[in-house]
């Protein structure tokens, strides 16, 4: 982590000879100072991927410039690409229900600043954890989600994100689904802690599942929600093991510190602009 | 976990033939329910642990009785042991400094009680977390340490702990050494987090330490805190992986992901009386 | 490890009171003295498993004479048991194809006698191991298994694990899936390595599922071989981390690490009767 | 892992504005295919580090050419470099003493050319693992160390080394401490692997060191040898989670799993030039 000011550069484009080079070439040009450069090919498709973090004051220009000046750039390798600026804290927009391990973890990264973000507000479908948000200063929503009122709860939701000027939506055990048309329009951009080691146990009760398969190791996954159920691209697993000794509850109480370290390493990795999907992958920077 | 009530007996004595014949004979001739046992023996010192959890109401008698009555096989076996009941919450004193991440870790599993422990009091050498603690219902405690008053902070701080009755006194990443006397007075109940995979770099700043070694990994320790300072029994201890691109500060974010975590388990671990201590080691019952 | 001779008994029952006591009073009553305990109870079905080490010259009678007077007691609590001894080493007949990390590594254990068993032999579908078999003195049979000649192959196999007194067999990584009726035959007596983290990626080529469906941890999974592919009792799993830049080919690298780690303690764990099958699940006393 | 022949380039240098283009300018001018390439800046020391693999066909010279061309643009950057050729197999001398399980695992990797080495010989002070070694077609060196003879056995050592031309010298559990000068003379070149997580438990009987201090985890760490004892530069470590349960022959045990696995990775990141040396600390571009 560094405390200085850079931007960063994340781009994906078809491979060929020369892209390093034409792209740090530039940066040279206008004495951009690299701090971190991280690059991957994937030879299958044929597609080169990168993040480049360019020290602020090292190079003329702010942000809006670079962008203007790179674009010629980008436009003759046909990239797909994002400069962002580090000075501009991401506004993250957080959904619960009454589960309070992932919204305490998320909000103690925020109080020590280790997550240097902006949380415009907190949604839920419960009330439970109002007073906790409130009293840190942030706004809490209740958006109750009952058979009948979904798709005026999702555009509920909808509105509450855009009003917030929400740049990702994290779903921190969030236990309703999301509609398909929710999920469409902010492609890569709403992340979820799945309570498994995906692609194993899709759907409820995955601990539930676990416990009945008899493995002995336990996992959840992180990544972005599509509008297929638990098949969006994965930014970060992890596991840990159990043993015959413990139960479907015993589980769940493993699972939750899976759970939220596995959102918070995801999340980070979101917010600095480390992870660039890849059809239904992730290509993630550390 | 269990969510009836139990007994729980955890005892060390000299090995011999019989030993759980004995015990358990005379758990069975009282009909009592054994719900989860485990035995140790430690060949090396020819000394014998274990820890069972008998169902509270498949014995005909309550907790002073099954002590009364158990004490004469006991004492036959020459053992140490005590007897618990799951209905009487065991009483933790927390004390912190200025970071969070373990406080705001236990609070939530306090909250949702995953802990299922009173909470009487927080004590903290800094004012910062009052207002969290006390947004909790939680009294909170500052009693400053400073050179020239440590005598009079410390008992002070035990002063706070008798009166509070407390039962365990957790160090959740607090950064004072305490004196000798005051470890002393409570061996086996004061757990501390040490931001190291101890035995490797005792004493301060240890990530920075890391850092200078040049390891690939890094860890945390919570272990018993004695006289010596970092020098206890140790009860829990993990690490996670780091690499050339972790500075010092990396990889304090990184290791408290690992600090709550391991104080979070050793923690459980020590409440839930699985935890007998030998010599300087510990026979942890998972 | 235990160096000196001991029996092990593994059992399990349905559960009611007094089934520790009834079982280690009889070892007490023959001043048995345990080296080693474990119990569990499984609340959901409501039945009992136990393994426990008796010291062998601490009883006043051989193996045969412990079954003999040890049966009431079975008997009377409808016990399914074993009874075995450690000085009688099982006979383990290890089946490979032409990949052979997992050969050299359970050759490396045995010679050094940290797996202390016999090896009757080695069967292949493929010539290509022989050599290095043979030169441990351990014959090697060539069984080629082609579309046309499956039952002949099999009965083959069969005949050659039964001549060799065969207690277990090892699928280490042999490529060949072996018939129903062998598979019935010998329940809980067959151990495979599957190369994924079961119950994802079921079948072939397991590594190029894991890549396409872009997981950050790839596993391996030790089962007991039923006659449903993949589907038997998990006795161990393990995983490593991935990422982006890992090819399919990576992955069988990286994939044959934990696949011959997991197979060997899976493979220890049965040897030691530490496995007691429940169903499609284990209990496994480490 | 490419298939195809590649150059790779392994460098380091003092930190400025365009290091990358530079590099990456000279290897697109010449219309070379970047496979893979890594960066990582230094922050504290200021100092810049580079691997970068460049497909051999894609450019319009052999490897002696290269580095005359390249030789230019290293000492305008103040370059530490080297430049290989994947289709140069690397000569690596294996040292081992009477412990099978690192051996095993080496040639295990060398017969299925996932080493893609030559093993010019075997070289050990006990005679016991010659037939092995042989009938794997490896030469095999009994050199005999005694008190008396010290500096004589060391001299044939290096002697067989220079002999075969050997690159890389492994101490795959070779329980002899190599002489200071012999260290000296190969700075960066010969490979250690140690049984424990260093810093912890320098030095002999690690396992039973662990076991006196009581720690939950054991580890292995794969370091270059400096004439200074387990105190050179760290390449790759590892742990396993042991309990109480185990004895320090179990710890031996378990710690042979992690022994081979790091010193296996530990060597391949050494072979394929993914390790640069900096100071008493190395970078590794996995």
């Amino acid at each position: 982590m560094h405390r200085e000011r850079f931007y960063t550069l994340s781009a994906s484009c078809p491979d060929q000879v020369g892209i390093i080079a034409r792209v740090t070439g530039f940066i040279a040009e206008h004495k951009g100072w690299i701090l971190e450069s991280s690059f991957h090919a994937d030879s299958v498709d044929g597609r080169y991927f990168m993040r480049i973090e360019v020290k602020a004051d090292s190079v003329p220009f702010m942000l809006a410039e670079f962008r203007e000046r790179f674009r010629p750039v980008a436009e003759s390798l046909q990239m797909n690409w994002r400069l962002s600026d580090s000075a501009v804290k991401k506004r993250v927009v957080i959904l619960v229900s009454k589960q309070e391990h992932c919204l305490y973890d998320l909000l103690a990264r925020w109080q020590s600043k280790e997550l240097d973000i902006e949380i415009p507000c907190v949604i839920s479908n419960h009330d439970a954890l109002r007073g906790f948000v409130e009293w840190h200063g942030i706004p809490f929503h209740h958006v109750p989600v009952a058979v009948e009122n979904k798709a005026q709860a999702y555009a509920e939701v909808q509105r509450l994100f855009e009003e917030s000027h929400g740049d990702s939506m994290v779903l921190a055990r969030y236990m309703q689904i999301l509609s398909p048309d929710l999920c469409a329009n902010y492609p890569g951009r709403i992340l979820n802690i799945h309570h498994s080691f995906l692609p194993s146990f899709v759907g409820a009760k995955p601990y539930h599942q676990a416990y009945q398969r008899g493995v002995k190791l336990i996992g959840a996954t992180c990544h972005y929600v599509t509008s297929e159920l638990d098949q969006g691209p994965i930014i970060e697993q992890d596991v840990i093991r159990i043993d015959h000794s413990d139960s479907p509850e015993d589980m769940v109480r493993y699972g939750k510190d899976i759970e939220k370290t596995v959102l918070a390493r995801g999340l980070r990795y979101h917010l600095e602009d480390r992870v660039l999907v890849h059809g239904n992958k992730t290509v993630v920077f550390r």
